[in-house]
């Protein structure tokens, strides 16, 4: 039997060379972090490399680190280590950074702290299905010092203290260094004390001593009651001519330099590739790291087997099979409010939703009634508080959708929606079953001025690939959405009014995202319009009855409406098209002109609703006037 | 003389009152937070009231409890207290939340933790100010439950603690409830450990005893070495009939509610006025102020006149009077590379710009070559590492804008801009003087992967209001940027490339955002292009030329073309118009159809740059076939 730091630096050396071959990548933390991954790995992390409920999971936060997981992995043989070798490349497989998409990777990682909110998601999932079925596994997560210096890291790791999720443990690869120069340059924080004061058991070890690093897990692991940091001091660029400096951060060492660490490491394996006696070793294992994770399964079978209800409700949980029925609300009512209904209409069959709310479920009206707050006494609570910590909350939100087993939702104020965007962006890229809710979706919504009045924010959301946003106004267009959310792979936003709006029944086009709401035979022009604004749309049409014959379309789903076939947009977009709608209106400029839109185009103000909605242009008047002028003006009809 | 306490309760009253004509507010944090604010500003914050440099700088960053600071500003008359009448009404100067238009408000806040930024940024500008020039004073901020969960406030408290800004006083309002509940639903974090780790000064007071809030501060005013936090316990709704609860953060006490509390105060001011004694002690507390404020202002104007060279250097500082040479940079290169030496070249006479970086300066190339790093022993070294904290950044360049005296540039990777959106968004909305610089813009700019690839990042800045987001493709254009950035009021983007791009000249019109690169007759159609992509565009115009006679202009900036005279903006727009961008593009579908604009349509992918092009469409080959198809089939013009 070989010693393990033998294989370790071998993987090392696997690692250096791939990034070497892709002409790019990061070999700092190869070295530094390689002992700490290789220990995981093979002694702790349980594992079939497959999205299976019972396994252990890892994120890989700092995520320009994969060069040495996608080595271990490779050794591990979760994938070929052919792979390797196109590393970086176009069409292959390891990309630049962590993909969801590859074996035995749990989250896409990145842009820093994320993965850290991803994790603490994880491990909060965890928790409320080991209340309910007895699942168990651990969650780990590999930070560098970027994402303990990230707001949505801190933000998360606080949840981590506060919720005591004790099988939750962070590794952190503390090798004082970052991009531009020594941490000591950019940070002063007494790290023990400062997780301490939230809450984690602490731990320090040297992250280059495989037996140290091995006892260090093993005693994180034993802790019942916080989750645990462990401080591994590493060594950037160890044993090479960039030991300890920056400037092995994102180094590609040349041939001959790696030739130096192999001596100096005395590794002899082939280029690109594992030694004969390292690969039978990580073989036998695999074989172990196998069976002790069957073992896991096992017992869990065995539990859920002496547990009949359980297993049945188990099932219906990991295959998301519920039925609710859909009870609309026929009454005027702002769709935060009616969201609140249907929700909890939807919650009390769907019983594995949910709800985070970042301090405004009192506001957003986005929580499940007659439910209980999530705690760490209280684990099967659906109500989770994650306090006023909105970029954590979506980070938190894609690691519990990650995790599986549980629909998760999560609310805030539409004009807040951009504290979390890069959550929301992570939650495309990775095509997470998450419902965001952002409610105060209009510029006359409250008297609360310039900073809580939503602009540009509807459409920040909608320019983001893959992302579905849903502006709906009354309880069908709210079903519908959920039925979105439950029916396609991906985020969903819905975009929730503060105020009242007026009832109007939908029809079955709701399902084509955009739809008209009445039925014409004729009509000389088309107002599309969404939300709160759908009311405005069939005041202007009335008002307009003397002139035209217009029809309103109520937009639901940008996104869903584009997928429609030519014949079915064609039908609404051959004629002239006007629109309304509380935004920068930039996506519809595609269908339309913009003399003929009337969007925001200003920050909001203080005011009561009537004079807000008169300063923005919101006022039926006021638009069925330019209407008439622009159809008249571009000889789009002659009046009646 | 009346006592503080009266007085102090005279202006809660009057603050519950300005919220209940209001019809909305948050009346909680009047009670909580008013024996504080009430403190502060009698007995500590020396300030006329204008925006003057000497003044002490005092910012809410939980905003929404302005109606109390509204109250004190209007009993000390910074403004007629009439004014209180139109709080949050429509046209009236007393916004929802705190506005920097308003006399005494020195930072637009309501989005929580932005404003511990804000404030981070007046402590470094003072800092540096203070050693250059000898200008000294306080920055005060007071912060909620809310601001200390926040990422961005949590980022921004670490780098206090890193540079030790010990005239940064964090007066924190710890009512123990949020508006959701029980702070401790959402937090368990040790908050004295946790500032303690984070090298703060931390002292605890009862925030409801004038006499220790006094002492606390005058305490914070002494320390040396540190930023301070003062801990002031509180109680929420004091004294109400909701005391204590989550309820009363946002609720309109009635008349009656509010009578009692008069009562119990023994309170008998008039309605939404103060009484005539209140008013007197108050002017004499304002002259005593003032006084001392003019006595700081003399000593400084003498210690100026006492050292003549620095006295006209601060003149210079203060009125951003610089000239600097444009040095032309004739040479393919990426726009990172080529803004370097443009910084540099700019720099060199413009002494007071500071440069923040969130560790990527080695990769963005945004720094001040040849000079010091900021630290708490060099506070004229003017770059100033943030460490890998996006957000705090942009709230921190908002915070020396705020205060003057400097000018600010900071920068990360296009594909974070998303992790600061909310701080840029703020700038917008002060008008803020800030450079945010954002680097790699192009789908094919680097192997690192999906999530380092921009896609919709730059129309997500494209949409905020008043903001200036430029795309250079030369040194020309750049240097045209930095015109509008000093010459402009408010916040500008600049959008650089990691690869190079091949040189071309700009004319005249560069100053118009939007400008045909070549002198043209008669022309066919345009290709509007920008930054990376212009060269691209050129060569597509080459290849066209049996074709077609083709112009490209470069859009430099959007904003500013859309500000050009109609004419101008016919002489381009009235002929077919291409695009190409590596963008979602939306902004151009105002200018043009779907189909003849070359955008990006879903998130990038490892690769190498040429692979990525081909992928993405970015080849002269791709994009002028399918110009020759649009035009033959819109019959836009038969090929020569």
């Amino acid at each position: 039997m070989i010693l393990d730091e033998k294989i370790s630096n071998e993987l090392k050396i696997l690692a250096l060379e791939t990034i070497n071959n892709a002409g790019s990548g990061h070999s700092g933390s190869v070295l530094s972090a390689g002992d700490i991954l290789y220990t995981l790995y093979t002694k702790h992390l349980l594992t079939n490399g497959m999205k299976t409920m019972n396994r252990d999971r890892f994120v890989l936060s700092n995520g320009h680190a994969c060069a040495i997981l996608y080595s271990i992995l490779a050794g591990l043989k979760y994938f070929d280590i052919s792979e390797l070798k196109k590393f970086r490349k176009f069409n292959g497989m390891l990309s630049g950074h962590p993909e969801i998409e590859i074996p035995g990777i749990d989250a896409s990682t990145g842009p820093l702290g994320q993965g850290v909110g991803n994790a603490v998601g994880m491990a909060i999932a965890e928790s409320i299905m080991n209340a309910r079925f007895n699942l168990s596994h651990y969650t780990y997560c590999m930070v560098g010092d970027g994402c303990l210096e990230e707001g949505v890291g801190l933000e998360a790791l606080s949840i981590a203290g506060l919720y005591k999720l004790n099988k939750f443990i962070l590794l952190y690869d503390k090798n004082d260094v970052t991009l531009d120069g020594k941490l000591s340059k950019s940070s002063a924080d007494n790290i023990i004390m400062k997780f301490q004061a939230m809450n984690f058991n602490v731990l320090e070890c040297d992250g280059h001593n495989i037996n140290a690093i091995d006892d260090a897990i093993t005693l994180a692991k034993k802790e019942k009651n916080r989750p645990t940091l462990i401080i591994f001091h590493t060594i950037i660029g160890k044993d090479t001519s960039l030991e300890g400096s920056n400037l092995s951060h994102g180094k590609v060492f040349d041939k001959e330099e790696i030739a130096k660490l192999r001596n100096k490491l005395n590794i002899t394996s082939p280029y690109l590739d594992l030694s004969e006696e390292t690969k039978n070793q990580l073989k036998k294992i695999k074989q172990e790291i196998l069976k002790k994770y069957q073992k896991r399964v096992d017992n869990f079978s065995k539990y859920l087997d002496e547990n009949k209800d359980l297993e049945k409700k188990y099932f219906k949980f990991i295959e998301n099979k519920f039925n609710y029925k859909e009870k609309e609300f026929i009454e005027n009512n702002s769709t935060r409010q009616l969201n609140n209904k249907v929700l909890n209409e939807i919650a009390k069959k769907v019983e594995n939703i949910v709800v985070l709310s970042a301090d405004l479920s009192s506001s957003t009206k986005v929580k499940i009634e007659n439910d209980s707050d999530y705690s760490s006494t209280n684990r099967q609570g659906r109500n989770i508080a994650v306090g006023i910590r909105e970029h954590a909350m979506g980070a938190i939100a894609n690691g519990i959708a990650l995790h599986k087993g549980l629909n998760v939702i999560c609310s805030t104020f539409l004009a807040f929606s951009n504290y979390m965007l890069p959550a929301i962006r992570m939650a495309a890229i990775m095509k997470l079953d998450v419902i965001f809710v952002f409610s105060h979706s209009s510029i006359y919504d409250t008297p609360d001025g310039i900073t809580h009045l939503p602009v540009e924010q509807l459409d920040q959301l909608r320019l983001i690939p893959d992302l579905i946003v849903c502006r709906p106004f009354n309880s069908t267009e709210l079903y519908r959405s959920y039925d979105w959310y439950f029916n396609r792979k991906g985020p969903i936003c819905l975009i929730l009014s503060r105020g009242d709006i007026e009832y109007c029944p939908s029809n079955d086009d709701v399902s084509k995202g955009g739809y008209k709401l009445f039925v014409d035979n004729s009509c000389d022009a088309y107002i599309l319009s969404s939300g709160s604004e759908v009311p405005l749309a069939i005041e202007v049409m009335d008002k307009l009855e003397n002139y035209y014959n217009v029809n309103v379309v109520s937009m639901l789903s940008l996104e869903i409406f584009e997928e429609q076939n030519n014949r079915y947009k064609n039908s609404i977009l051959s004629k002239p098209i006007f629109v309304i709608e509380s935004s920068t209106c930039v996506k519809y400029l595609k269908y339309t002109s913009e003399d003929k839109i009337f969007s925001v185009k200003s920050f909001g103000t203080s005011g009561d609703e009537a004079n807000l909605k008169k300063k923005y242009g919101y006022t039926s008047d006021i638009i069925a006037k330019k209407i008439i002028n622009v159809m008249k003006k571009e000889n789009l009809k002659e009046g009646k």
